[in-house]
Parts: C-alpha cells; structure tokens; sequence
C-alpha cells in the first residue's frame, strides 16, 4: 500500500495540505490558518438536516429538486442537461474518458488535475494547433485569465467555472447548450463546504447521459442534496456573500501589497502575488501557522485564500514580522 | 432532460423508491413504513459532527485514519489494498472499465447494477461457460446465497459483500489478496446510513489503484470519512447489532409465515417470501402505506426488509388485513 493509492492526488501539488503543515510546523490542526486554497471561509449554514437525509437512499425528489435549483440559480440553458456530482474532482477525472483519447488544450498554469486526469485516459495534452478537446478554467485558478467564448470552442470543451460564482457575470454558462461543451460548477468553494462534495456538469446531453450511466445511482449523498438545494435557493446570501469576499479581498491585497507583493491575477476566493522572496514569505508565514500557497513553477508566485473573520490580526501580525 | 439522465437507475428495478410509492399509493412520505430495501433500520449514532468535515477538503489524515478502521473491522490481508469510495454504486459502475471488456459471469437473480454496469462497458454477461470476469454478490441479494471461495475464481472476481456484515462467519474477505480479486463492503446497509454514501473496495493492488486514479481526488465527504472510522472502530456496537437484526428477522418471518408465505432466503438485513398471491399482498401493504418489494421476474416471490422499532404493530395490523 502506498500513499498515491490512497489519495491519487498525494503526488500533484495542491493547496489544502494542511496535514503535512501541522507535521512539518507543529502546532494543532484547528489552529492553523488556512490560506493554500481558495474556499470561502464564512460557509453556507447547514442548518438542521432532517434525519431521513442520513438514513436513506437519496431519493429521485430530493435529486430533481436539487437539480431545478441549479437551473434557476446559475440559469442553465433549457437545452443543456444539468448532473450533479459528488464533488467536482470526480467529474474531471472521468470526463477524459467520455469520448476516444486525442489531443487536449490546457493552457498553463492551471488547477492540475485536468490534464492529469486527460493523461491518464491517454490524451495528448498541449498548449496549441488543432484539438479535440480544450479545458479553459474560467476564472483561471491561479492567475484569475477570463476566458472569452471563442477561445473555448472545441469537438469537447470543458469550461471549469470553479470560481466564477464571485462574478457571474463573467459566466459563460450560455455556452452549455453548445455541442460537445461541459461547463463545470463547484459547490464546497463559494458555499464554503468542501467537505460536503458537491459540484455539478452541465451540458450536452449526450455527454452528461455518458457521465451519468459512469456514475451509477444515488451518487450525490442525502446531505448534500439538502443542503445545496437549500442554497441555490437562496440568492441573497448568495449576493451578500459576493460583496464581503469583494470586501476582504481588496483586503487582502492592501496587507500584502504593502509588503513587497505584487498583485498578479486572481478571484475574489484568492490572490496570485509576485513577491522577490516567495518561498521565504510561505516559510515565515508557516512558522505561524498560516498556510499559503507557493508553486513549482515560479519562485516568485505566491497564492493567498482569504481568511476568515478571527484570522485577519494574526495575518497582519506575522506579515508585519516578515523579514 | 429525461429522467433517465438524472437518476441512470431510474429504468431499473429497484427497491427504495418511496416517493415513487407516494405518488401512487398516498400519504406523507414520512409516515412510510419501507421494507423495499436490505438497509439496517436503526442507523449507527451520527454523534456531533466537527465543522471542519463539513467545511474543509476531506484531508489525507482522515482518509487514512478510516482505512486503518477499515482494515481492521474485517479484517483486510495486509497485501490487499483498501479504497474508500462514495457509496458502493459508483464502485460498481467503474468496476468493469478496469479491463478490457470481455465474458462476464453473473448469477441471475441478483442485485441488477452489476450486469448493468458491465453491459455498459461493452461486457457480454453470462451465466455459464468460461469467462473473463465473474460476480458473486455474498450472500446474494435477494436469495441470501452463500458462495464457497472456489466458486468465485475468475481473471477478474468482484465478490460483493455488501450484505454480509450480518454473518461475517461466511465471508470471503480472505481472497482479497488473490489476484484480479476485489471484495466490496457497503457501509450504509449494515450501519444504516445508506444516505452518506460510503463503500470499500477491497483486493488487487494493481486494480485498486487504477480505480483511485478514476476517481481523482477527496472522493469521499468529510462526514463520511469521521463518521465511518467512528463507526468501524465500534465493534460492540456492530455485535449488538447482528443480535438484534437476528432477533427481528426471526420476528419477521414468524408474522409472515403465518400468513402463507414460504421462506425461501435471505438475510439478517431482508427476507426473501413465496407467496401465492405476491403481488396482492404487496398492494395490500402499500395500502398501509407499507413498501415492500416484489420482483418482475416471479408472481410469487416477495421481499421485506426489517421495520424499525415504532413499525411492527402497523406490519402486523396490516398483515392481518390481508384478504
């Protein structure tokens, strides 16, 4: 037994290790400040679930109306077919194999796991000429690229619209009534519940029937069928949620940009910064307890979440003694 | 949108479609007595969940945590590999996508997600000759056949032990170290949680890992990570378990016995009935507002899973009614 077959993810670089932090670091795991990745920090309320969402198998109801709400909310075209997922990382790792391997556009850098996932149903991956495939991550995560609609045209085309909740109005969610696209919704990041697992494929028919029939029944927990139809119900937290994590994330970028940091891109779930001494910041910062996000590819590229209400004076404190 | 597409299973014979039986029969879905399926009625205690399962990606410290619970309940060969999924379904569905499609062996009447899934991934399904791949559902579901450890030797041996907590005395759970073997355990069945979607796929290291890999990442929620390893970690509870599904299984079938039905298998978890007027009786109950399951293959074949404490004066008073 080895750790990758436990966790496929153990060996690409990701954020949300907070784990190996507390092992390296030291310290309580509640106690360490979050930052690597880019969640909401003020989660969705649960509220009360009713019992039977435990006990039972999830049921046909309670599925359709989780789907209804996610029609209305994001709006779905009437003609795209709309799935809800355990978690949006399972629908990125079966996608690649819904039609034959080819070549597949990802530009870098980006949320890794699609071209992994590509890979590893035997696609090509490139950056540029002809493909049969194109994965536009919109916003991109991590530098925040706005894709335009023409960019993302392809035989199939995955727009991975994670983080674009902050600012719908750069969705491109009309898109999904385009043949061969598959425009992707994360629940755990704007709702804050990651640990629910909860995303949504919303698209071509024929491709999310593919998908369906891969996944087999009941896939989507009692939980979480609850709790996100509750939630796309509620387009005023929805609104209020949008203008505070504006609010924090000009924030943000006011404590670092005082420190050396350039702002190079982002979302308002987290901040891309250049800074002359990255890798030394991400270490001063851990001795704190704060947790950040460098990157192989760059010395300089670092990325911040925002923290939550309590997190903010220890934030600035340990910015403040940075050497 | 068809129906189809929101819930593949929905063209499939299945027990647990309560608010199917609602729509025709009437009443508040709450004031359903079901016994259409083979899930434990009184669950483990969900116990206080900490925010963090809900809010954060599910961490590898959790995941390990619960497969140590894991290997330890059953107990596991230490060379077979331990994969924790949401819910067994999806492991069912991927399970044929790991070889090349070829001749499958199911005994038929069994749980129909396995032939489904192997249909879907271009397997030819058998019930005799030689093959490439065989299923064995351990006891079976809904005969409570109990298969002996030679009988289920294939290139690739899917043993589906999903109802055998309740008589862990017959399991095969030692062949999971046998090559092209994978053993799946349920956990919402025996523990009674069918709605927080949590399987275990169990054997052939190599197989193990490419189903990881299917999967990508932080598959399993964190409410099923924390409440599984509690759960896996209680055997007292496990033992008290058995003994009283024993205990009301005997109950069961005495009312029913006494009513002109023929005993003819089953489990601790469900009761599989001859009776000469099947369908009468399951239209009698659902009248009840009781759920019971018949089969599309027999007029005389019935199946009950247990009632929970507050229902068997209304089975009873029900079962006394029948004409």
């Amino acid at each position: 037994m080895t750790t990758d077959l436990r966790d496929p993810s153990a060996s690409r670089d990701h954020g949300g290790r907070i784990d190996a932090a507390v092992a390296r670091y030291g310290g309580e795991r509640g106690d360490w400040i979050d930052l690597s990745t880019g969640i909401n920090p003020v989660p969705y309320p649960i509220g009360d679930l009713p019992c039977s969402s435990w006990i039972d198998l999830p049921d046909h109801a309670a599925n359709t109306a989780l789907i209804a709400a996610a029609r209305a909310f994001w709006p779905c075209p009437a003609r795209a077919a709309v799935l809800a997922v355990p978690g949006l990382s399972l629908a990125i790792s079966l996608i690649p194999r819904l039609t034959a391997a080819g070549r597949v556009s990802i530009a870098t850098p980006t949320y890794n796991e699609h071209a992994a996932a590509f890979r590893a149903a035997g696609w090509d991956v490139t950056q540029s000429g002809a493909v049969d495939a194109r994965v536009a991550v919109h916003p991109n995560n991590p530098d925040g690229r706005i894709w335009r609609a023409e960019e993302t045209c392809a035989p199939l085309s995955i727009i991975d619209e994670s983080f674009c909740d902050t600012a719908p109005e750069h969705s491109l969610i009309h898109l999904a009534d385009r043949p061969g696209t598959l425009v992707l919704k994360s629940f755990g990041k704007f709702w804050g519940l990651a640990g629910l697992r909860l995303g949504f494929v919303i698209g071509d028919p024929d491709l999310v029937a593919m998908l369906a029939a891969m996944l087999g029944p009941w896939v989507v927990s009692g939980p979480a069928l609850h709790i996100g139809a509750a939630a796309l119900r509620d387009p005023d937290w929805a609104d209020d949620t949008r203008a505070r994590l504006a609010h924090d994330r000009d924030r943000l970028d006011n404590l670092l940009l005082g420190g050396g940091a350039i702002l190079t891109g982002g979302t308002s779930l987290f901040r891309l910064y250049n800074h002359p001494h990255a890798q030394a910041l991400h270490d001063h910062l851990a001795q704190h307890h704060i947790w950040t996000r460098p990157f192989p590819w760059s010395d300089t590229a670092i990325r911040f979440g925002l923290p939550g209400p309590n997190g903010w004076s220890r934030l600035q404190a340990a910015l403040d003694s940075a050497p």
